[in-house]
């Protein structure tokens, strides 16, 4: 479906300067009409930007109102003053727009080591306070002012019903690996009018995170400003979703986190190929996540796979090197759904048939199966080629 | 010094039509006049060659006399058949040279998932037999014999003096990352006429390969095939080493080590630079490694310099993700010798001059300061170009 705002939100983003082209929108504003449950799941990395600290500070809350968004500086290794350039961020916000301090969480992303340009943000906050809207054109501005080297925009968005009740999930993301000085980040905000408890809403966050937003990479690097944030205003009516409708809703929340998180991937600078590793028969997610993440992360499979090269050795050899113990003598692999490697051994098989049906195909997939337990995972990645070499480069300072 | 072989050691290598092309020299054979203590360190990979397997099995030795390597046939993921061959190659060198069995350790590079040919390799053997020579051209011929996509042959030798007895150490290596369906992996032989018992000699070499070896990257890809045996015959005469002269030996072994080690991704395939990451005021070695390693393999480090960009929030924001805890406010970065970032904050600096000395120079430093102790460590990697990327796609099965 095209995804909508749900009841109650409305955003919009306007063009403040911050990036050099014209028209390009760089600060954007996500509203709720009333009080949302709003909670985050934010960058593992030591090294984080002004407003993870800022917004890790207020959620989960149960007084959200607001989002502010810009694009072009990260403000992140800003030392104190980017602390406070983030607050006076949200504090715009909140005079703009009639809100009490501690209602605005901030995202940004962009150049990092560089200071918020703030009469910008300032004159750009006001503009965009001033044009919310909960048409679908707004919600496609909105999206737009959160990218930086995205080709396309991220939304995604789901409709059900419970007892009668038709409740609506959508998310907007942004990120596409790095490029030039810029810290491209993953950024996320997932609204939805449904009715939540924090603790349920910041669980079903975590939960839908770890197997999504956490399972995807393109070049590995973790990002200082990585964020995903949940917005639940219960605008739709009905009681706190409990037992069977929680369950639906986490359902939901999980297929649009994994639509959002595959787009990233799909979208990689410079990638031909968006790569599924699959790993099962592990002894337990973690593991699986852990070989699936070495995997995906390997120059050299990435390489071959840009080469629509079925070369099962640097799938197979990177497991090994993964941390993870296993028996190497009772792994199998699929490329494309046809066996190339089984139980620690080659396999005859048509190579050119795979590699046509790798170089023919946008998506290849890898099935890693050992033969240590139950427990699997998936892993999305692009391919490496030279395009994003050069992307991330040809850019001297 | 131009390396010669250690008294008592000889070699030699000759084209026995395992590689494709004509002279390539693709089976070598080093022996020891007399029984070696030969001992290895080895790959970390699970999934791990034949020959790996093989020298595990033997070594520590007090009785080695050969070293046999082939090039072009990696012998991993060949399963019982794979072992089976290893064993008869080292039974035909036995036979060759007249040899006990277990006298012979076995390197394999090159394709994996194919068997060896055996009969090439028998006669390969069968010739570099009668061909054995301790001069420098043989010497070359050894270390030609070992290489795949490296570009050039490597080797390196010290000679010290210990109580009127000269002592040599000389290495042999070959690697750089890996190309088309090949596992290039990391093979070393070092050789030396001094005396040494078993556990000196195994231990010498774990500490000087962790320094050494284990400190360097290409594309973060752990072979299956990775090892290094030291084999030390005791022919310069004089007693086992033991004391400060055994630290004098421990200290050279470490030189020939570190030489060896740094020319393999001074040879990176399609790298324009040698990058050193050195990491200071860490609370333990094995921290600073481990960041060491997490800037060493982040391809937004890589290619920044191979752009010639001294984009230090890629080096900080890889630090961060490394797994190790540190206070971010307290770190320190320098790239050429020059300091871009200071306890946390980014500083002032001629980023022109910094970005001409990186596209100027092959050889790149950055020197990450932390301020949680005093332990640090080195590690050495290249850039990473479109080239690579090139390399390793454009093959098709």
């Amino acid at each position: 479906m095209t995804p909508h705002f749900p009841i109650g939100f409305s955003g919009n983003a306007v063009h403040a300067g911050i990036k050099q082209t014209a028209g390009k929108e760089d600060v954007a504003l996500i509203l709720s009409d009333r009080p949302t449950v709003g909670v985050g799941v934010y960058t593992q990395n030591l090294v984080c930007a002004a407003p993870v600290t800022y917004d890790r500070s207020l959620t989960p809350s149960e007084k959200i109102r607001a989002v502010v968004i810009n694009s072009g500086v990260a403000n992140a290794c800003t030392g104190d003053r980017g602390d406070e350039d983030c607050q006076k961020m949200a504090t715009m916000v909140a005079q703009a727009c009639g809100l009490d301090e501690g209602q605005t969480l901030v995202l940004s992303t962009g150049v990092i080591g560089v200071h918020l340009p703030m009469e910008k943000i300032e004159s750009g906050i006001k503009q965009v306070s001033q044009s919310l809207s909960s048409d679908d054109d707004a919600l496609e501005r909105t999206a737009r002012g959160m990218m930086t080297t995205d080709t396309v925009t991220k939304k995604r968005g789901r409709q059900f019903e419970l007892d009668g009740v038709k409740l609506t999930v959508t998310g907007i993301a942004k990120g596409a690996a790095m490029i030039g000085p810029n810290m491209a980040t993953m950024l996320s905000v997932v609204m939805t009018d449904a009715n939540l408890s924090p603790r349920d809403a910041h669980q079903a966050l975590q939960d839908a995170v770890s197997e999504t937003f956490n399972c995807i990479s393109v070049d590995g690097h973790t990002s200082t400003n990585d964020t995903v944030l949940l917005l639940a205003n219960g605008a739709a009516g009905g009681p706190v979703l409990e037992g069977r409708n929680l369950d639906a809703f986490r359902a939901t929340l999980y297929e649009v986190c994994e639509d959002l998180a595959q787009s990233i991937p799909a979208d990689g600078e410079g990638a031909t190929h968006l790569v599924t590793v699959e790993v099962h028969g592990c002894r337990t997610r973690a593991e699986a996540v852990k070989i699936g993440k070495t995997i995906a992360d390997s120059p050299l499979v990435k390489t071959a796979i840009h080469g629509a090269d079925p070369n099962w050795g640097r799938v197979v050899s990177a497991a090994g090197y993964a941390g993870v113990p296993f028996n190497p003598h009772h792994v199998s692999l699929h490329i494309n759904g046809l066996l190339v490697y089984e139980r620690g051994a080659p396999v005859d098989f048509d190579e050119a048939a795979v590699s046509k049906s790798m170089a023919e195909e946008r998506e290849t997939s890898l099935l890693l199966i050992l033969d240590e337990g139950a427990a699997a995972a998936r892993f999305w990645t692009t391919d490496l080629t030279a395009e994003y070499v050069r992307l991330n480069a040809d850019y001297t300072t």
